[in-house]
């Protein structure tokens, strides 16, 4: 479908153009003034898409599952987003792994719209162009989106928990369970998948997960059910599928879906207070260049000092500046 | 050492008290105002310890690796500081896994220093409160300081970068290389230790990484050795010690050093300035309530609209609350 030349781009997008899709995002990653502008156009339309998070440690097998989930639920007729932010994913890292042949499948196939994002370059951080760069596909019609990230860093697992249903990932072996509870993962889990499953410690692992959560006080209906799967094999991969769609399911007709977007909605809006702020003093009112003129004096210099400094000038530039 | 009970407490550090020095740490980590006021008052001595930073994919065997070096600088005669802000270390999570034991030689040395951080509920996030609790150290009057962080996440590879020497550690097997590579961590190396050498695949990562420095175009003088060790019999610790030890004399010597705690001192200020500034916005103007109210009222929200009205509350507040 292609929309007059001279159309909006979210119009381009609405109507089906890949090329447009492609080149909306491009706007939100690099933080172009014409996102916001676009995002006015068709913020309202937001939501119809599931959006379900898939996250867990390094060599948990997350892209193998990403490419059976997407295969599986193009099969049963939906239309797939991928984004990928994990920067160990063939997905998002397979120009330099020559690993991408591996998802063929789901490229050559129109209904999969696979976007990866790199992890350095990105205006105002990656959750906050993953949320824009998701909200793109959702215009662009997909109605199930899967967000791949790796779970370590912070800001990886805001992105995870930034979807609807979070599945985390993990695999027998390794201390794989110990890990994710101290990088926080487990608390995300709306669904715990245990991966690899005909690798030894499969019980041991099941186990372990079976009693973290009988420590938790979760309300029954909350309780992440534990699952198994060979994404190599496929198997457990129907299961899983059928799982998600089920849960996501009742929680929007019971409400949670609707209270957990507005909680992800809200620290959404922070994220991009936050960047837009960072960009107005160190950009808009030159102040990395105060910085630099000032560390190029004699020191000792106090880092906290400088802070100050430069918190006081931005603070007292301001008054004059709203005149202009 | 003790100092009269109405001391500064950056008096009783500098004399030694290690009470006073948990006391400062814990300050720094939960953003108390009182924390800046006595930084002011060392700053200018700091900069006497070596900092260097362990970095690396979790299970390359980092923690293990930090307390052999630890014990090896103990025994020639060094005194150390050790901040682990590796949620997968056992200094840090040692509570939670019981391992901390492993750690019993050193914590009962009141030579050595260990000052784990939690990844969550610090103000202003992880790298911002390491930098200071590292100062702390310093002032406290550590000559040699490891800075322990597991290498995925942005911010764990901000904070190896900012010691004097980073030093990666990867292990034979499980794709290493080509992860770290994709995380970022290749480029903060200046020394490559290959850990648990006696594993199968030591040639192989050792010739990987040399064909990956061939290709980048660093000078003689610059160009990160590649070590090897068996952290867990010791084996390659002392020669992994004598290098930092003659990187970092001859670093400090030619200005190299210099120039590296310059550019690091630039971004901790920006980091220190981001985090003031997100605190007064959400927290002095209470914008996070007037957030809340506005996301209580019928929808449909539009996140970057929401925003954009947060900042101009904030921008149009400021004046008036300039003049008080």
């Amino acid at each position: 479908m292609t929309v007059t030349a001279g159309a909006e781009l979210a119009d381009r997008v609405r109507a089906g153009e890949a090329l447009a899709c492609a080149r909306l995002m491009s706007l939100a990653e690099r933080g172009d003034a014409r996102f916001p502008e676009q995002y006015g156009r068709f913020h309202a339309e937001l939501g119809r898409a599931r959006r379900f998070g898939i996250t867990g440690p390094p060599g948990a097998g997350k892209s193998t599952l990403v490419e059976r989930l997407a295969l599986h639920w193009r099969a049963a007729g939906h239309t797939l987003g991928i984004v990928a932010v994990d920067p160990t994913s063939p997905f998002s890292g397979g120009a330099l792994l020559g690993d991408r042949v591996r998802m063929s499948r789901l490229a050559l196939d129109a209904g999969v719209f696979i976007r990866s994002m790199a992890t350095r370059g990105l205006f105002g951080g990656l959750a906050r162009a993953s949320d824009d760069v998701v909200d793109v596909l959702d215009l662009y019609g997909r109605d199930t989106i899967l967000i791949e990230t790796v779970g370590v860093g912070q800001s990886e697992v805001d992105i995870a928990r930034s979807a609807d249903l979070t599945v985390v990932v993990l695999h027998p072996g390794g201390g794989d369970t110990i890990q994710a509870m101290k990088a926080g993962l487990m608390e995300v889990a709306d669904v715990y998948l245990v991966n690899k499953a005909d690798m030894p410690g499969l019980d041991r692992l099941v186990a372990q997960l079976t009693d973290i959560l009988d420590l938790r006080d979760i309300p029954h209906e909350l309780r992440p059910p534990i699952l198994t799967s060979v994404a190599a094999t496929g198997q457990g991969v129907a299961a899983l599928a059928a799982e998600l769609d089920r849960m996501h399911a009742e929680r929007a007709a019971s409400g949670v879906l609707a209270a957990r977007r507005a909680a992800n909605l809200e620290k959404r809006v922070r994220r991009l207070v936050d960047g837009r702020l960072r960009q107005d003093i160190w950009e808009t009112f030159g102040l990395a260049g105060t910085l630099a003129r000032r560390l190029s004096q004699p020191g000792p210099h106090s880092a906290w000092g400088l802070a100050g400094e430069i918190l006081d000038i931005y603070r007292n530039a301001r008054p004059s500046e709203s005149d202009a």
